[in-house]
């Protein structure tokens, strides 16, 4: 089914940074490491993707593992963190190959799914063994038709946008073309996510990416931090850490068509936002709203 | 002597980010360490302060090692590295205490010095020890009356400005509170200069500084990088990084002063900027010049 670029989604959309250390991409990581990434779910972000789905705790859960090279504990991971929090109504479609996700039964129960998780890896697994497939389609289609809550954390929040930055050092990532960036799964327009966004100090990838296309507004999402996105516009952030904004609309001036690949880049007047828990920031006004409610009980514990 | 707050010093400052993984406070870097550190020296930073100062390599060299746990191993590391560029006019200032930052003697090499360099370590021994002292007020004096090269790298560099970070997890930079300012060396005003910048994931920290103030430019040293300052305003951009600038003056709403300590900041509308290699901004206009030469030798060699 063709989607309209302007048409509202009738999903919800939830992008997490991912959780520190969550040594992606490899097989490095043991049953421990996965373990402890997962306790930020307790602290709020997987709790609301569950109440913002269509049956809170009695949703259908699919949780899909294709971006992560060791998707059975990573799975499994998701369905011990989901039923802790009370909701057991879960499968985990571990698709590996383009041939699964044309695959009919799994598109059955992608199309019977309250909620669809997109787990942590290499988000260039996700793009290239998804991408234009009929699970790829039918997951366009759900999100703009049907009150769907679609979730990706890492890799999976990364793959979200339609532009989709794959790779791309700290170190190198202000030199002219360091960052690449190729096509996302398309759920979102004219953003740009980056996640891990503090911890690995990607501002500068971040900064490449918005300059290339100032249209686009780069989102860096910090670890336990993630953004809700109603009506394909209206992001609402959660979790313990922060959102960065990068709004390139107003650059004055940048060296970038001047210098050859490899070359520093200089950008003038970059506008960010920083967005902590409950700030909201509307994609189609570019206005944020600072939340200020006090009295957080967790301040409360430690100070 | 008193100095006027809008008097244009004559003496050039050069603030430098440090170098990768340079293992300031404690005693655990060993000699191996400390020589890697110095490599970037090699690619032009510290030519550049020989470059800068009266006499060229002729100048006469103090390196000011209080900042340091390991003085010893840190003064003989730049004895080498100018050594190595044709600078052996110098000597070691291994300043340690406040009767020293007094002593007659130490303060008459002070005033023969063409280049004073602060090298890494703990910000807050600089200002702990120094602040005060004959040595402080004689520095200030010489910045202000003397064509003298003032270097610092890391905590030298943190150490130059008035109000000084010493501390603040990456973690926790956009946390009320978490991000620990006091009073630096006061050799340049209304900037705030954090160091290690990208590699360190300190980009909250500086928008912390930088809300609660935002009179006060804040400035992000990459590790490799950092800013010449001449006339008390002019910065050029040195080193192979990226210095990146957060302008407050057009923030829009904060909830900084409505929650507690502890909470999360959320900040609408900063002004960034991205230096790279001989780009231009000036303190007093507030305008960045985007430094558009290509062709550089560097990356024709990479690509």
């Amino acid at each position: 089914m063709k989607q309209s670029i302007d048409m509202v989604p009738k999903g919800k959309l939830i992008v997490v940074g991912g959780a520190v250390d969550k040594g992606s991409f490899t097989e490095e990581h043991d049953e421990k490491e996965v373990q402890k990434n997962f306790n930020f779910f307790e602290r709020g972000i997987l709790r609301r993707i569950i109440t913002e789905s269509a049956h809170n705790d009695h949703s259908r859960i699919e949780v899909i593992t294709t971006a992560s090279q060791v998707p059975e504990e990573v799975g499994h991971e998701y369905e011990k963190a989901f039923q802790y929090l009370g909701a057991t109504n879960l499968g985990i479609l571990g698709i590996k190959t383009r041939e699964e996700a044309n695959d009919e039964a799994i598109n059955d129960r992608l199309a019977k799914a309250d909620i669809v998780m997109f787990t942590g890896g290499d988000q260039l697994r996700l793009t290239s063994i998804l991408g234009g497939t009929a699970f790829h389609r039918n997951l366009l289609s759900k999100y703009h038709h049907e009150s769907v809550v679609i979730a990706g954390t890492s890799a999976g929040a990364a793959a979200c946008s339609s532009n989709m930055i794959y790779q791309g050092s700290a170190t190198e990532a202000l030199l002219k073309g360091e960052v690449k960036i190729t096509s996302g799964l398309g759920l979102i327009n004219h953003v740009i996510i980056d996640t891990h966004f503090v911890h690995r100090g990607r501002i500068g990838r971040l900064f490449q990416a918005v300059v290339g296309n100032p249209m686009v507004l780069g989102i860096g999402l910090g670890e336990d931090t993630g953004l809700l996105i109603t009506d394909g516009k209206k992001m609402e952030a959660v979790g313990s850490g922060l959102v960065i904004l990068v709004d390139g609309r107003f650059i004055n001036d940048t060296n970038l068509t001047e210098i050859e690949l490899g070359e520093p880049i200089s950008i003038e007047h970059l506008v960010v936002h920083v967005m902590a828990k409950g700030s909201l920031y509307d994609l189609e006004t570019h206005k944020l709203i600072v939340h200020k409610a006090s009295k957080n009980v967790l301040a409360k514990k430690i100070f």
